[in-house]
């Protein structure tokens, strides 16, 4: 659909409805789902808004919607792009479209379906697309700066607010309501999606009191239902909350729950010339407004700078999402574009054991755990000595993965004798367990103590490549899904940003009277395996360095697989 | 409020708005705050529904939340009960009340407020409540199976959901869509709500392939686009997904994703009969539909027995409300009455040491690792020899909480001669870290291995009293926040419902190899817990017992603190 040149061509009947006829628009649209795309139209709009061109691609046959995406990039109508997908066969292509929108500015909000196995199962039978790892599209928004909506309504608000001015550059949000208790609400929802609220300076607080004695004046700022007595008290507390004029701006986003305001003509016509005022004064300033209203004030609003959203938690939704797209463009411009991966290293032919995988990884740039490869138990004793024990001992085999399943690990071996003896038992517990595999010796290697365990891993999405995973250690990943994902090639700012994302960044960070580890360290590691990885998509399927030992200054790693395939 | 008595006590001007008139209904609501609660009605009005009852309580000078929901749950005229909260300064009073709806069969939906440090400084500014501490508003929802609404939209989508039908007894839902994306998205959302989607029998697959070959036949089914073809071919789908007449249901809850067709009235009037037909067929499941509409529409539908969602996250969001009021209200009704908490032996005078806690907890019925009061060198090691070696030690005094700060805990020695140079070196170590703690000597206890760590806790919330915390040891508490609580006295069923509501009850369960814990130990304690903190409510502010180590049969208590005040 392309209303600015009247073009319909769709067999949906949505358009013979009961709505509003769609509006021309900023909006570009391009789905993988015909009747979700024309729902998300008509909730375009209700909210006022209107679109610069549909797309729905279907089976994609032949145009898919990463085209669909990157043309509307280049389009000069569209200035906000909405997709709903369900999966695409060309990670790359959509990877390229996402930047495409990034470099132009152009804010990106999707809806990705099929995360779950009934969800994956139903948008197969759909496209016959491949829903794909739901890791690899996250990371594929993460690095985009897409702003992921989790229902079609928040979709619509998202898109809709972006067109109501500028996207703010930081997380400051004011917040002024006819009612404590929206007040409340609208507070709790910023802490938990980490908006700031600054307090008002004390100055504001006392004139905002003299002028009602029981308003609640630090942010939000609750003007209470003395505004239905004198409706200027709105204007005023609003003026108050945003500072003296040429001053620079308190609050990147501002929500005004204004509750029935609109639905009565007499005070609405007293407070809309106020807020056309603040409008004009902070053209930085998001403004949403929180209150009943109908599609024509929607429209009319959304035409003067302020998308109305009636529910007050929808509406703070709608500020998190601006100021993520907003600070996180800011971000994508400041970073330096990717640097090259230098040629590879070939790998060494054949099944890689764990000393060819280190090898490969350190030529890479990863730090490791020194270790020598012992062939005997006297061998083993001579490393320990010039490691410094303790020592862990591990069996040398390209075809062991899994080496404690067949007691061939031991960790703390405390002298030489130890070391001898443990070496000894180690070979006949293994032969005994795995008869069939090669046995080349045992790795000694320096105990290491006063770190955190942290795995860097990576495997190879279907859809897009390689993807980096990184968490802590064990049941943190295991049981709690403390991971996060990024794509390959990373730099060191996002690398340090996906450490971040963990919730258990705590724990590197010094909680409980630990001692703060070096996230640089882990960084520099987790950008040189996604070098590595990036080099070598074609032949490597996975690889995992469990643990990398987090410490306050370096990191180190201890184990290595790298899978070919 | 009362509609039915033409009664509207108030000042809002929301009754002169654009909206249409409130209906008269069976939802009660009970607000802390005049505006919200007017916002509600125009929410419910939007929606088809009409309300009973409107009661918003202000300051609370006189008649609070609590006194008119125990009203609601006792008049005729109300079915579901909506409040809003921003604290409450009788918990008691809010529990009975709850109570009572539980009792009468009453679903509650609730909007709480006041979770943030902001939030809960709007409310103090607003209402003058003790905004209190979430986890025991939470506790108390938990207890009486209240659903706890994340917005106003949410809470008025539930409550109407509500009166449309009967409550759900189980949670197999069943998905019908004209869209296969909507089909996804809704299958992503029952996966991550905890719904089940049974995949439909064979035979049934079968005749939905028969009818349109592309469709996807397993549950969501995508009945597709050909059904603006041919619309009998929805009703055909339908009625093939909910089996034969007589057999009992196949689905708990039924969602319909039906797009625009109640935008056109030919293809509605075809679907509509159908539709009807299968609510009469199945009183015991709840319908809902997910499409646009009109005001005038939902209402019908709602008269009707369907609750009209437009958004399908949020239809599916309010499928999962009914099937936790349903199924929460069924189990409620199953549990017996709490039994009543025996005298308590009286505690000790004065502070309590580890030792005294311990045995007043032993007492109340919690089994504690062995162990023996040493008042020198020798007696330490000859504890340990009688108790078995390796033991732990720990300094005894009445003064000192956090005995490892000041070098007063040593683990794992292993045998008499270590045991006894360990005692006298803690001596020193403790005498020059706490000079003015009075140190009675040491404990010894074995050590206890192959278990996981577990917390119990208790503190006195201001509002609700005792509540009882679970989580595991260390980082998962402090870190990861996954902990639980509940109101004391806990039942043996809510006790393990509360072990099994943790995100990291797996490592109880015997992930990642493990052994298996009893869970059921961990229930007897949490309940022996929870019974003498109910017991000693006026004179306990806290009780923790860290760790309570969960052992494959049984589980052990090894430290205890309890706290007057």
């Amino acid at each position: 659909m392309n209303p600015a040149d009247g073009v319909y061509c769709t067999f949906s009947s949505s358009l013979r409805g009961t709505g509003a006829w769609p509006r021309i628009g900023r909006i570009g649209l391009a789905t993988q789902s015909g009747l979700v795309g024309t729902y998300c139209i008509a909730l375009l709009t209700e909210r006022g808004a209107g679109f610069s061109h549909y797309v729905a691609t279907g089976n994609e046959a032949d145009v898919d919607v990463a085209a669909c995406i990157a043309w509307l990039a280049q389009d000069d109508a569209t200035e906000v792009i909405l997709t709903y997908l369900e999966g695409c066969r060309d990670g790359a292509r959509l990877r390229e479209a996402l930047a495409l929108c990034a470099a132009r500015g152009k804010p990106v909000v999707a809806m990705k379906v099929g995360v779950s196995e009934a969800g994956a199962a139903a948008t197969a039978s759909h496209t016959g697309t491949l829903a794909g790892n739901d890791a690899g599209y996250q990371a594929a928004f993460d690095a985009a700066g897409v702003w992921r909506a989790r229902s079609l309504e928040e979709a619509a608000d998202v898109a809709v607010a972006c067109t109501a001015g500028k996207l703010p550059r930081g997380k400051r949000l004011g917040v002024i309501t006819v009612s404590g208790g929206a007040g409340a609400l609208l507070a709790d929802a910023a802490a938990e999606d980490g908006l700031e609220m600054p307090e008002l300076p004390e100055e504001a607080q006392r004139k905002i009191r003299a002028l009602v004695p029981f308003a609640s004046p630090r942010n939000p700022v609750d003007a209470t239902a003395q505004t239905a007595n004198d409706r200027t008290l709105l204007n005023r507390m609003m003026a108050i909350m945003m500072g003296e004029e040429g001053e620079p701006a308190r609050f990147d986003l501002f929500i005004a729950f204004l509750g029935f305001i609109a639905e009565n003509a007499d005070s609405f016509a007293i407070t809309m010339p106020a807020l056309e005022e603040l409008r004009r004064r902070y053209p930085e300033t998001a403004f949403i407004l929180s209150m009943r209203g109908t599609a024509e004030q929607r429209r009319e609003l959304l035409d003067k700078g302020f998308f109305l959203c009636e529910d007050p938690n929808e509406a703070l939704r709608a500020a998190t999402a601006l100021a993520h797209l907003g600070t996180r463009r800011t971000q994508l411009a400041a970073a330096a574009a990717t640097p090259a991966i230098a040629a590879p290293k070939p790998l060494p032919a054949g099944p890689l054991d764990e000393a060819a995988s280190r090898r490969a990884l350190a030529d890479a740039g990863i730090p490791f755990v020194p270790e020598r490869v012992a062939r005997s138990a006297a061998e083993a004793a001579e490393a320990a000595r010039e490691l410094g024990l303790p020592v862990a001992l591990k069996v040398l085999s390209p075809d062991l993965a899994h080496k404690s399943d067949v007691g061939g690990v031991r960790l703390g071996l405390r002298d030489a004798a130890e070391v001898e003896a443990a070496y000894a038992a180690m070979m006949r517990r293994v032969r005994g367990a795995a008869p069939q595999a090669r046995i080349v010796g045992a790795l000694v290697s320096p105990m290491v103590q006063g770190g955190v365990e942290t795995v860097l891993g990576v495997h190879r999405d279907p859809v897009f490549g390689p993807v980096v995973m990184f968490g802590l250690g064990g049941v943190f990943v295991e049981v709690f899904r403390d991971v996060a994902f990024r794509l390959a090639p990373l730099t060191r700012a996002e690398a340090l940003a996906q450490i971040d994302s963990i919730r258990g960044r705590a724990l590197l960070e010094g909680a409980r009277g630990r001692p703060r580890m070096d996230k640089g360290a882990i960084a520099d590691a987790l950008v040189a395996l996604s070098r590595f990885a990036a080099a070598h998509a074609g032949e490597v399927a996975s690889v995992e360095i469990n643990p990398f030992i987090a410490l306050p200054e370096g990191g180190l790693g201890v184990d290595a697989v790298i899978l070919r395939g």
